[in-house]
C-alpha cells in the first residue's frame, strides 16, 4: 500500500486506502509453482490458539481464495499510472505464436491514440498490442486440445486447490459433507492435467487476452469453484474514470472474480484502458454498447464493419471475454411481442431493434465466424448473450427464450470449431420452481460450455432488495452446475450502484457461491465454515471477524452492543448476557461428560434405567424404545 | 394514527410514527365475512394509469395480505395504555366453553401483579384471564374436529384469499406459473371448510389463545400462504419495555406474521402484557427461558412445578404458542459431545444440562401430558424445540437432531391425543444439499404437522449477513413445504438487533416466503410481481415504489440517482439514461410489430426468407431449423 499514489489520472482522485490495505491479521502468500515466475496469490488468515478452559489448542491458519490482486501485498508497489506487473507477459512471449503490432488494427482506436484532447484522459504507460501470427490460434482452450499444458493452467490448478493438499495432510478435511450437483466432478485434488482437460472439452473456459497479461489466471466451469462477476460503468448521468478504476480495486477486494465494464459515456475507450492495466481479474465487456455510441445511440444505423472495428479495439486492448448476442434471431422478436415486460436485455433490444428495422437477420449472428476468428487471434472468449432473457416471473422460461438458447448451442459449435472459449449467459427473473429447468437446458443445449448467470431473480417485489431476491436463485443455479453468477446490487432497477452497493451485491454473491461450493461438496468450500464456527464456539472473537467475507462488518456490528475490548475474549455473547449462554452450557456438558467419564452407550443406558423405572412408577407411556 | 399517544409506560417513550403511517397510496380495507363482527382487514394499493402512450389502461388495485393491524388504519382509535379492541371476545364468550377466573391461577402472576414496586411498569387496564370450564377443550383443533367451522377459521379463509376472487373475476390471474412442492395441495379458493379440514388433519394450526382476543387470526400449514416470525426481546444488556412494545409494531408493519417474545431481563412478565394487550398477531414464548429466570440462570434448579407455574401465567397472559424442548432426551445428549459446535439453542442446553445434572430424563418429556393438559385448556399452540438443531454446517443432519424429531413426533401424537395444536420447529445451519432431507423426515416423523425453521443458514462464513446466508435456505425449505419460516437479522451471531435489523430481517424472509409462495404456486402470489413488472416496464415508478415490499427503500435508492420529480414519470430509468434504453426499444419493437402488422408467424416466415437468401449467397451453415 506503500505506494499508493496519491493522485492520478485527475490529479484529484486517488485509490481509496481503504480499498488495498490487507485483511486483519491476512498475509499474502504466493505458492510456488513449477517455474520461478509462476506463483500463486492466496490469503492465508492467521487464528489464535482455543483459550486453555477449552484446550488450548493451536488452530491452523486457514487459506482463501484471493481475487484481489497486488493491491492487498504491502509488498507489491503499486502506481496505477503504470499499471500492474506483466505477470503473463513472459508465457504468452514464449509460445512463439504472436506478434506486436505497431499500434492498433482498429481506426477507432487508432484515432483516439491520435487525439490530443484526450491527453489529460489517457493512460500514459503505451501498451503495444500483439495478435496471433498469421494462421495460429493462441486461444487456452486451443492449447489445451493440442495436449499443452499452459502455465496459466498450472495456476489456475494450484489456486482452485487453495493449498488443501496441505490441510489433508493435517487431518483437516475429515469433516465434510458429501456434495450434490447436477453432473459436477470435483476431483480431490485439481491437477494441471485436470484443467486441460476441461477446457480441452469446452466445460471449462480461462479466460486470459494476450493484451492483459497483467491479469491472474483463473477458471470458470462446473467442476471448480463457483464464481462471481461485478459489473461496474458509468453512465451519462454519473461517474467518472476515477471512479470506475476505484471500484474494480474495490470490487477485487471483496471477491469478484472478474469485472465486466459496461460503460456507456463519451470516453469509454480511456476507461476500459485505464481499468484494463490495472486490472488482476479477467475483464468482459458488451461490445455492442461502445457500437451504439459511435452511431448516438441509433441501433438501427448500426454495421458489422463499425462492429468489427470495436472488437478489434477492445481486443487489442486487452478485453478478456465479450458479449455477443448472436443467438437473437430474426424470427425469436416476435415471440417477445406479448410478454409482460418484452425485452429487458440492452443488447438484446438493441439487436431486436436492428433486425426489425433492416427486417435481416441479426448482423452478429451472420458473421460469427468472422467474429469467431477475430476472438481467436488474441483469446478473447466470447460469453454468447441471453438478449431475450425473461425480465419478469412471468416471462421465465418461455418460448422465445428457449428459443435463443437453442441457438447459443450452434453457436457454441461454431465457436468451439475456431477453439474460441465459450459460455453461456443465463436469466435473469426466474420463479424456483423453473430454475432447474434452465440448467438441463443449458447442459443439454449449449453441450455442457459454462453457464454464466444473471441471478436469478426469485421474485420480483422486491426493489431495493434484489442482491436477496437473486442471490437466493443464483445459490441454487450454482449448485445445479452453474459456472459464475452475475452479481446483482440493491440499486438494481432503480439506480447506479455506488461503492457500498457494489460490495453489498458482491458478498451477496459470495454468499451464493460459497453455498453452492459446499452443496456440490467442493473439497476447499467447508474447510472455511468450519473453521469459524469452531472460532464462534471457542468465542474467539477475532478469529470469527476475520474469517468472515466481510471482516469489517462483522467487527462493527459486534461492538455496537458490546463495544469493550474485554468482551471479545469474554466467555459470553452479547445475545444471551453472562448468565445465559448455550456455548458456554454447553461446554459445561461437555466437562460433565467427561468428568463422570459418560460415555454414549453408557449415558444412554443409565438414561434408560432411571427414565425406565421413573415411567414405570408413573405408569406413562411416552417413551419409544428406538 | 391520529390517537396515538405522545407519551405512554413511562411518560418518555412513544409509538415511533414511522411504524404506523399508511403506506404511500395505500388504504386500509376490510372484507365482510358471514358476521358483522367478522371483517377481515388487508390492504389495498391504489396504481396509476397506464400512459397514454403505452395504451392509457386503468390498472386495477392491489390487495395484498396485512398483519399490521390497527395500526396502519387512520380510522382507528389506538392507545397502547388500552391496548387493541378485543377483536374475538364475543366469539370466544359465545362458544360458552370457558369461564372468566378471578386472577391468575400462577403464584408468581399473583405475584407480580400485588407488587406495589411494579405499578409503574404494569400494563393498567387489566386483563381478566379466562380458561376452558372443566372437562371442556377450547382449541381450534378441537372445534375443527368435532365439524365446527369458527369465526376465527372464516376469518383466515378470506385472509388466504387475499380477495382472489375478484382478480380471478377480471382475468388478471390467467398470467401464472403452475407451482410444484412436496405435497403441497393449494386450492384455487381457500374455503372455511378448508381451513376446518387442515386443522382438523393437523396439517395447519391456528393459534388464538382465549386470553388474546386482540388477535387477528391466522393459520400456519403447507397449504397456505408462507408464515414468517420476528423474535424480539430485551436481554439484560440493553432494551426497555417500551422499545420491545415499538419494535413489535415496526415488525408487524414490515410483515411478521407471528412475533416471539424472547426477553429475558427482570421484567419479562410486564413486558409481555404491554406486547399481547397491543399485538394484532399471535405471540410466541419459550417459557424455560423465563423459568431460568426465576432460578437464577441455575439450569439445574429448574423444577417441573416453577415450569407449570410459568406455563400457566403466561397462558392466562394471552400467549398464543410456546416452544417446548420436549423431545430432547437423556440419550440425545452424549451424541453431540462430538460436535463442532455443540448444542447451540439456548432452550436446548439448558434442558440438556438439567437432564445431565440429575441424570433423568427432561422433565418437558415426562410431564408432556400434563403440559398438553394446560395448553388445551386455553388453546396455546404448542411449537416443539429443536433443542438439537445443527449450530454450524459441519453438525447438520445428525444423530442428534434426527433422534430428536423423531421423539417430536411422537410428541406430536400425545398432543393431539389432548386436540393441542402442534408446530415443529427446525434448524438452524444447513447446506443447500441437506435441505430436503430436513423436510421429507419431518413430514414423514412428525405426521405432517407445520414445520418451522430457523432459515436455515446455508454458511457459515458470513457473519453481518446471515439474514442472506439464511433466506436462501429459508425460501428453498419454504418451497418444499415448511409452514413458517423464523427470521435471522443481520446481527445474529454478533449482537441484538436494533430496530434497522429487525426490518432487515423481515424484509429478507418476506422475499423468502414470497418466493416459496410463487415456486408453490399459490394462486395470490404471482399477481404482485405481475402488476410490480407491468409498472415497471411501463415506468410507472411510483406503483413499482408502492408495490414493492419496502416502499421507502426503493423510493430513497431511485431519489439517489435521479431525484428530480419530473424523472419519475420519464421514459428512462437511470441505469442506462435517456438514450439506452432496453424497455422503450422494447415499446419500438412492439409499435414496429403493430405497424407493419407483423404477427409472429408472419414475421418469422419473412425473416426465414431473408435469411435463408442471405445465407444461401454465403454459403454459411449456421442455421439450424427448429
Amino acid at each position: 500500500m506503500s505506494a499508493v499514489p496519491e493522485n492520478f489520472l485527475s490529479r484529484t482522485a486517488r485509490v481509496d486506502p481503504a480499498a488495498v490495505h490487507p485483511f486483519p491479521r491476512s498475509r499474502k502468500v504466493y505458492v510456488q509453482g513449477s517455474r520461478p515466475d509462476l506463483r500463486v496469490p492466496m490469503r492465508e488468515i492467521a487464528l489464535g490458539d482455543t483459550p486453555s478452559v477449552l484446550g488450548a489448542e493451536k488452530n491452523a491458519p486457514v487459506t482463501v481464495y484471493d481475487t484481489s490482486g497486488p493491491y492487498t501485498d504491502p509488498g507489491a508497489a503499486i502506481d496505477v499510472r503504470n499499471g500492474l506487473a506483466r505477470l503473463r507477459a513472459a508465457w504468452v512471449e514464449e509460445r512463439g505464436d504472436t506478434q506486436s503490432l505497431q499500434g492498433p488494427s482498429s481506426g477507432y482506436g487508432r484515432e483516439r491514440a491520435a487525439d490530443p484532447a484526450l491527453a489529460h484522459l489517457r493512460f500514459a504507460a503505451a501498451h503495444q498490442p500483439r495478435r496471433a501470427r498469421p494462421g495460429r490460434t493462441v486461444t487456452q482452450m486451443h492449447y489445451a486440445r493440442q495436449g499443452i499444458v499452459t502455465p496459466e493452467m498450472e495456476f489456475v490448478a494450484i489456486r482452485e486447490n487453495v493449498r488443501l493438499a496441505e490441510y489433508r495432510d493435517r487431518g483437516l478435511l475429515a469433516r465434510r459433507h458429501p456434495g450434490q450437483g447436477l453432473g459436477a466432478r470435483i476431483p480431490h485434488e485439481i491437477t494441471p492435467e485436470f484443467v486441460r482437460a476441461e477446457l480441452a472439452s469446452g466445460r471449462a473456459i480461462l479466460p486470459a487476452n494476450v493484451n492483459h497479461p497483467e491479469g491472474e489466471p483463473m477458471v470458470i466451469g462446473r467442476n471448480f469453484l463457483v464464481k462471481i462477476n461485478a459489473n461496474l460503468g458509468n453512465s451519462p448521468l454519473s461517474s467518472s474514470i476515477e471512479e470506475e478504476v476505484e471500484k474494480m480495486t474495490w470490487a477485487i477486494r471483496w471477491g469478484a472474480d472478474t469485472v465486466m465494464d459496461l460503460s456507456t459515456g463519451p470516453h469509454i475507450h480511456e476507461t476500459r484502458e485505464w481499468i484494463i492495466r490495472n486490472s488482476p481479474v479477467p475483464i468482459g465487456t458488451v461490445p455492442i454498447y461502445q457500437a451504439l455510441e459511435k452511431v448516438e445511440g441509433r441501433a438501427e444505423e448500426l454495421t458489422w464493419e463499425m462492429f468489427r472495428d470495436t472488437l478489434l479495439e477492445q481486443a487489442e486492448q486487452g478485453v478478456d471475454y465479450v458479449t455477443i448476442h448472436a443467438g437473437l434471431l430474426l424470427r425469436h422478436v416476435p415471440l417477445t411481442a406479448r410478454r409482460l415486460t418484452g425485452i429487458v436485455s440492452r443488447g438484446g433490444s438493441i439487436l431486436a431493434k436492428w433486425c426489425l428495422a433492416h427486417h435481416r437477420e441479426n448482423f452478429l449472428y451472420t458473421h460469427f465466424e468472422e467474429i469467431c476468428e477475430i476472438l481467436a487471434a488474441y483469446d478473447v472468449g466470447v460469453s454468447l448473450g441471453d438478449g431475450l432473457r425473461p425480465g419478469s416471473i412471468a416471462d421465465a422460461n418461455d418460448e422465445a427464450q428457449f428459443g435463443e438458447l437453442e441457438a447459443l448451442g450452434e453457436l457454441t459449435r461454431v465457436a468451439w470449431k475456431h477453439d474460441v472459449q465459450v459460455m453461456i449467459e443465463g436469466p435473469g427473473h426466474v420463479p424456483m420452481q423453473l430454475i432447474r429447468e434452465n440448467m438441463d437446458r443449458e447442459l443439454r443445449d449449449c453441450l455442457e460450455a459454462p453457464f454464466y448467470t444473471l441471478g436469478p431473480l426469485t421474485t420480483d417485489i422486491a426493489p431495493g432488495y434484489d442482491h436477496i431476491t437473486s442471490a437466493i436463485g443464483a445459490a441454487m443455479i450454482g449448485w445445479l452446475g452453474t459456472a459464475m453468477l452475475c452479481y446483482v446490487t440493491p440499486k438494481e432497477h432503480l439506480g447506479l450502484p455506488d461503492k457500498q452497493d457494489v460490495k453489498e451485491g458482491i458478498i451477496a454473491y459470495k454468499i451464493a457461491a460459497h453455498a453452492a461450493d459446499l452443496a456440490k461438496g467442493h473439497p476447499a468450500a467447508q474447510l472455511r465454515d468450519n473453521a469459524l464456527s469452531k472460532a464462534r464456539f471457542e468465542f474467539r472473537w477475532e478469529d470469527q471477524f476475520n474469517l468472515s467475507l466481510d471482516p469489517d462488518r462483522a467487527r462493527e456490528y459486534h461492538d455496537a452492543t458490546l463495544p469493550k475490548e474485554a468482551h471479545k475474549l469474554a466467555h459470553f455473547c452479547s445475545m444471551c448476557g453472562p448468565q445465559f449462554c448455550s456455548m458456554k452450557i454447553t461446554q459445561d456438558v461437555r466437562d460433565f461428560a467427561e468428568r463422570h467419564e459418560v460415555e454414549e452407550e453408557g449415558a444412554a443406558e443409565q438414561g434408560m434405567r432411571d427414565k425406565a423405572r421413573e415411567f414405570m412408577e408413573q405408569g406413562a407411556k411416552l417413551y419409544r424404545e428406538v
